[in-house]
């Protein structure tokens, strides 16, 4: 972002299956700390009444909501990569949009963004047919929505070029490697163990756009939002630095909105 | 309808899921005969890919698109009766109105109705607090939707209560009680076998607002809608036949539009 | 039971689904307290990685195991009441049970016995037919499983019919008619709070086959299980006491078999 | 297989799905014409319900009884590819196994064999990983259960040292490589398209244990069972086709039966 330094912080959210409510409770405590979530639309988790409830919080907390579609998997989480069409990641984009839309819809709301979830948003990240299907699906649904992916994916790439804006989304605890990529999480170092490195290596990208390498080069990054984690034990303490942090350095933290 | 008489031909359409696309064979050919389609939205039948090609297919022929939720019960077609309270009825309904309606969407068109699948639709029919929790789901989404429902039923009423426009919706092929209720299918006499009686039937609700009872009562009945199958063998004979004799008995043939 | 006292202790487990593990850590500390373990099959909760570690724990345990099949509703979790038919109780307990013995069979154990879950073990305690099918199923796959339900309900009256053996399941914190039915949730008094009381109660089913009413009767009851809670925040200090009061009486706490 | 020549004819069925029964006509024409069953167990395809009738059937046309365990993807029908663990690939294969032997058991039978469907399969033939841990699934269960995989896959090998017998499968209307696997469906001359060339491919397989790559080479192939189509147009004209032509030329068509 130009002038003045503003950052997105986005979390998932309304991750939560029928008896399975356990999520809810850190969904609860995380939404004052966030300024966008992302909602489960019932492929890989969530169902009707956990999206209405999320969706009656996120507004309560005037945090921006965005459908969070993810591969027809309930059982694996949407985190197991499956072969798909670019038809068919068009089709249940579409379909897990317009799910979450009504709710918010029917509270008075308005849909703010899309961002893909686990596995489907990895192979968007990569395949630039799903990318463009996506961003496709995105655009005949509601061009205003913007299309949050990983920054210097394809995704980001396909957006642009469709006509849907593309948010380019960082990790804070995140290694990247010397072509602007996350390292994989199977390798050593993928993960910044240390709070204050994680909060450091944000910071630069917002405020230079720049990220230091694993291996020490430093790489432009576009940083529009963040992205954090709701459950864990350090989940809520870490936000909380981050936000203030953030905050503190001059940062506006606030949903993403176009210029 | 008042002046000059008007009947909606409704059918169930989009009911294949996955590689079970049985059904896509007569839903094309029956679309040129009927004026609005309730579509399956993923709970008791439909996908992604199937509601995306029915909404295409019904707008091709200008047919008025309406969702068709049903209980999230595959195995059983949503035909199995389900103790669900209103919250989950409401929150069912939210959630299959929105994934309809963003394919519509994403095709130009405009959702034109909702109308309750199976169980869901006898239960509407007969439940109040259902009833209303439906209505309210349709007026929370969209208040312009129309509702199709059971003439004289639960939730017609609650539509209209609610501030959704109810559509009362007749059959051709089954009897009426002197309650103005469907005789049970369990009960013998429960289904009009011969084609002339099941036109003659319709004709009668259309024109006088009357049917006549299996007892052989004469009650009143609003006709908005008439409801026609669009498998099994003489299901196209049977529309086509309808639609000829309502036009020759200058019966204005089209989707339900309130005054 | 007749020479000596003997009561068998079950607990539902294994109803953790996909990334909702939640259930894991309170099955792993409710084992050691436990005599016979229901453990989920996949349709109302359980899913086959978690049936996999639910059956090798409970082994390690010397814990017998039950298959404990539920309706297909994962997102109400097998409690809303279906209307099923006898053919599909029969059909989905026959595979439910299947699935389940086959992790049994394959850690080099036997099962134990089955019980429904849910709404399908209340629909079988009242409905005759349902209760017929669901005693054929278990006999049809092997008619050596012992077969868990109400005491006094439709479904031990079925099984004995059948040739399965029936074993009478009583409840410790659940008030009684006098009727020998529970009296239901949704009345005032159908939960006993007071643990002491709880515990007189299932002294008094064992001991002497008897549980005092609601309104003060006391009516003749059959214990040969008593079901406890795995998780909640006193299921595990309430699991321990009642275990420790039984053997501090001189009943042998054991899994239940014929004589 | 050595003295005299036998071969087993395996075909997919019961691969229905709830309301729709669409290929029950095509099982019931095709069971006299074949050896052995591959039964679909509720993850891919098959619901309670139709496998307990498919069941009843072949045991009646006293075909063998296979289970056909498949990736849980209803939607997709199994074919998709998806990225599971080993650990995952076992779980759910000990499972389908088990909920369709409950079926064989309860009408009296025994289960005779394994065989993955569609992309389990796929992925079980050129993975050493999956194909071990179904393997041993299958070994784990039951291990005088056969287990059917692509003639020189690694499936077959992983059966083999896991000590399952594994029984080879060729296919008469697809092409070989000169590896000795398939010709993917993706590239030009996969497929055999005239009947004559697919029984002669067949017949050779049987008698010389050998088949005639695309470019012309001849290589060793293991034939114990042909899989063939139980629904389409010509499928049924094919299977009796083939029966006929392998009994006429001396080939004993029955199921497979180790020495």
């Amino acid at each position: 972002m130009m002038h003045g330094y503003t950052l997105d912080i986005n979390c998932d959210l309304g991750e939560s299956y029928g008896a399975y409510r356990n999520m809810m409770k850190s969904d609860e405590a995380i939404l004052p700390l966030i300024t966008s979530a992302n909602i489960a639309c019932g492929f890989h988790a969530g169902d009707p009444a956990t999206m209405r409830l999320t969706v009656e919080r996120a507004m309560k907390h005037q945090v921006a909501i965005g459908a969070h579609p993810g591969l027809p998997d309930l059982q694996g989480f949407g985190r197991r990569t499956m072969e798909i069409t670019a038809r068919e990641a068009y089709d249940m984009v579409v379909y897990q949009i317009g799910a979450l839309e009504a709710f918010v819809r029917a509270n008075g709301g308005r849909l703010h963004h899309v961002k893909p979830h686990g596995a489907l948003y990895n192979m968007a990240a990569a395949d630039i047919k799903l990318a463009e299907a996506i961003a496709e699906a995105v655009y005949q649904v509601q061009p205003e929505l913007y299309l949050y992916g990983l920054a210097g994916s394809e995704l980001i790439m396909a957006a642009n070029r469709i006509g849907v804006r593309g948010v380019s989304e960082v990790f804070a605890d995140r290694t990247y490697r010397s072509d602007g990529r996350l390292t994989p999480r199977s390798q050593d170092g993928a993960l910044i163990e240390q709070p204050e490195a994680a909060l450091a290596q944000v910071l630069r990208m917002v405020k230079y756009d720049k990220v230091i390498t694993l291996d020490g080069a430093e790489v432009p990054i576009q940083a529009d939002t963040v992205c954090i984690h709701g459950d864990g034990e350090h989940a809520l303490t870490f936000a909380q630095t981050i936000r203030e942090m953030l905050e503190a350095e001059g940062v506006d933290v606030t949903a993403y909105q176009a210029d």
